[in-house]
């Protein structure tokens, strides 16, 4: 079982198990060395290689979580996360956690035990919100869509209209199934019917135009680990003032740094994920909650310097051609694309496993040879097919070529007859684009 | 408010916001220069200064989350937290988030609502295991010490005998009250009444003797902000046999990515922090939940190779005596500690501000001055106590030595007369010591 488990049976030196006394001696384990990472070329649906300029940045020294360098860089990373969500939202901060820690944070937080909620499930995600806000204790009701389909507005209005939920939730990118599901508007609608609006990003954000303030949506969380271009571990947010304000209405402060006065509302399941007390240490009062992750605030802060660098545009259009081009190179392969392509997230890209090649086996082929990853898929999808991600840094000519060639040699090794060049279909695909002059050399 | 908010009122470009089409001219923000963090001698009650080659590990590339070398080197990180833990314990791993999520992923995961939770509070973080307590639907009952106290076992056994709970909780050490619980025989006395024990050792670990195999602890948890030498924003976790079972009889598989069958027992009212899906995920069936922080992994697997190879014992040791030094030089300028010294953690030291010496303000001057950051308190200690933490990479001589060499002179110009040297008193402690050979040099 464990390699490293402390043998107190053949220590020789002589031990004071009492609890204020001398620590019991340590029989030494078998040395692990340093971490050793294989290069990796990440094409599946994510994570993907951080930005090299993230990972400097996230090793940068720590100082106190109060430091006031400490708490001007928390106040820069809101303001960069504005831009990054098309948003003014003051209430646009970080939750210390995975993309998941700041779905669960926004359901606990905006849906009370009882409460109607409307999920759209067009995959796994919109499924994981569903058992989210069964464990909240919400009424839970769901429209359901194949996957690799996306919901029309007519769709959501008819739920809307029939269930009046007090929250309609959905994901804009599924990344279980690659779809994109339009959300122009939508906040428009949900409040139309006195819903609030809230849309899980982690699959889309800076790969796909996002405007949070222009489609009124309330609340909208993401992760750093696909296209923003940096490493799992810190889930942005942004809430609106009509969001907040329903927070607020739950807000209770924690014993122990306050008086500990009763607060207003229900109180919120969590206490980690209770979006209330994570406004307060991010606002002005900064009400210590957690302590909040330097590494992980860092970053954050990177990734999103960088896109707003290059312009948030500029970076959802890089995703469009490289994607465009991975598509383009995949079907010249005479491999066939998954689920309805009008509506295919720009980063990601579903492909049918052809018959007779062993999906798995020919994805570890592709790691061993040439340390390239793509990814493989969940529930119906298992084993029917793979999904290639363009994100982030790898969101670059030079990967969306090099993993066309590996896969085409794979195939070909996988006895699978090809109908073309992946390669030279994808080459001829940025010749012709319009924006070709656009992309890094 | 935000200083880099898009303002498409002054765009010159024109616009698309369909979403399918393209993204909206991007108005460039002002532009964030690299992180430039200032130099800090961290030496509060954490954050402490990562050490450098835990820094250094963070920054290690990525893998996907499958990964073969990924799930080995998430097999090595149990293994070398079994060590740390001084445990045998299978499930042995990190929760994705930082201390507190961990210490919600316990409680949330081990106490159904409507069970009796007996909790011994003695500072700020008993209050906040209340608190959650409270918002994951536990019946709680409290016992209470005043801060710079801890609780004898009898008057656990009695809380124990009259209530008899599901599960005991508490915490080693109280960052707040700089206490050390006495913890030998704690985990027998729990199960002799029925209840599992369940103890952070967040602000203790690797600073205190912490047995948890010996002393029947059930589920135990930790940060690697302090003792460990690292960032915040990862927290491991050691869960017993015993505890185990419990967990396991609450087990629902997430649905999307299995049949999504029914599970047992109640649910647990976490996704994120539902333990029976993390040792899923940790586990031989790599079930899918989070996507693993890979620079976090790495964060905490570099504390622990570096604790491993030190030997635990050592480790605490170091922290004894280096604490010590501290305590004795402050005492030697004349201050007088806080609370209970038999049973203060090796790590922190509490000192009562001296009158007429505004605490704050003699604090901001220590980091203007020196770049030495000590630590305030909370609750009924505001302004009566500072908190100097000497902990992981910084329970070292010099940090000690320069520390109390800045704080003199603070007080000096803050015009409070000090009684003597505290350079000078440490100096002796560590002269007369006759482990000071053991010291790094």
């Amino acid at each position: 079982m464990s390699t490293t488990t402390t043998d107190t049976t053949t220590s020789t030196t002589t031990t004071d198990t009492t609890a204020t006394g001398t620590a019991p001696a340590h029989t030494t384990a078998a040395g692990l060395d340093q971490l050793n990472p294989p290069t990796r070329l990440l094409m599946g649906p994510g994570p993907i290689n951080a930005d090299p300029r993230v990972t400097r940045a996230i090793a940068s020294a720590l100082t106190g979580q109060f430091d006031p360098w400490m708490t001007d860089t928390m106040n820069e990373t809101m303001a960069l996360y504005r831009s990054v969500f098309n948003t003014t939202n003051e209430q646009t901060f970080l939750v210390d956690g995975t993309s998941r820690a700041a779905i669960e944070a926004a359901l606990v937080s905006l849906v009370a035990p009882g409460q109607k909620v409307l999920i759209a499930v067009m995959g796994r995600f919109g499924l994981l919100l569903k058992e989210i806000c069964e464990r909240v204790g919400a009424t839970v009701i769901t429209i359901e869509r194949p996957w690799g389909t996306v919901f029309t507005a007519s769709e959501i209005e008819e739920a809307l209209r029939i269930h009046r939920p007090v929250l309609f939730a959905t994901v804009q990118g599924d990344t279980a199934t690659t779809m994109n599901q339009p959300l122009e508007g939508l906040g428009q609608l949900c409040h139309r019917y006195g819903a609030l609006c809230y849309v899980d990003v982690t699959a889309s954000i800076a790969g796909n135009t996002l405007l949070v303030d222009d489609w009124e949506l309330d609340v909208v969380s993401a992760g750093l680990q696909k296209c923003l271009g940096g490493p799992s571990g810190s889930a942005p947010i942004t809430i609106s003032e009509r969001a907040r304000e329903v927070i607020e209405g739950r807000r209770h402060l924690e014993a122990g740094i306050t008086d500990g006065s009763a607060g207003v509302g229900e109180r919120i399941r969590s206490n980690y994920l209770d979006l209330a007390m994570l406004m307060d240490y991010w606002g002005p009062m900064r009400l210590n909650h957690h302590t909040e992750s330097g590494p992980m605030l860092y970053a954050a802060r990177e990734c999103a310097r960088l896109i707003d660098a290059e312009g948030i545009a500029q970076t959802v259009e890089r995703h469009r051609l490289n994607g465009a081009a991975m598509a383009a190179g995949l079907q010249g392969l005479g491999l066939e694309l998954f689920g309805d392509q009008h509506y295919r997230m720009n980063n990601v890209i579903g492909v049918k496993i052809p018959d007779g090649v062993p999906g798995d086996d020919l994805r570890a082929a592709l790691l061993t040879d040439f340390a390239v990853e793509i990814g493989t898929s969940f529930g119906p999808l298992t084993g029917v097919v793979w999904r290639v991600g363009v994100m982030g840094y790898n969101a670059r000519r030079d990967a969306v070529l090099t993993t066309l060639a590996a896969l085409e040699a794979e195939l070909h090794r996988f006895g699978h007859a090809t109908t073309g060049s992946g390669v030279e279909a994808a080459m001829a695909y940025y010749d012709q684009s319009k924006t070709n002059e656009e992309q890094p050399a």
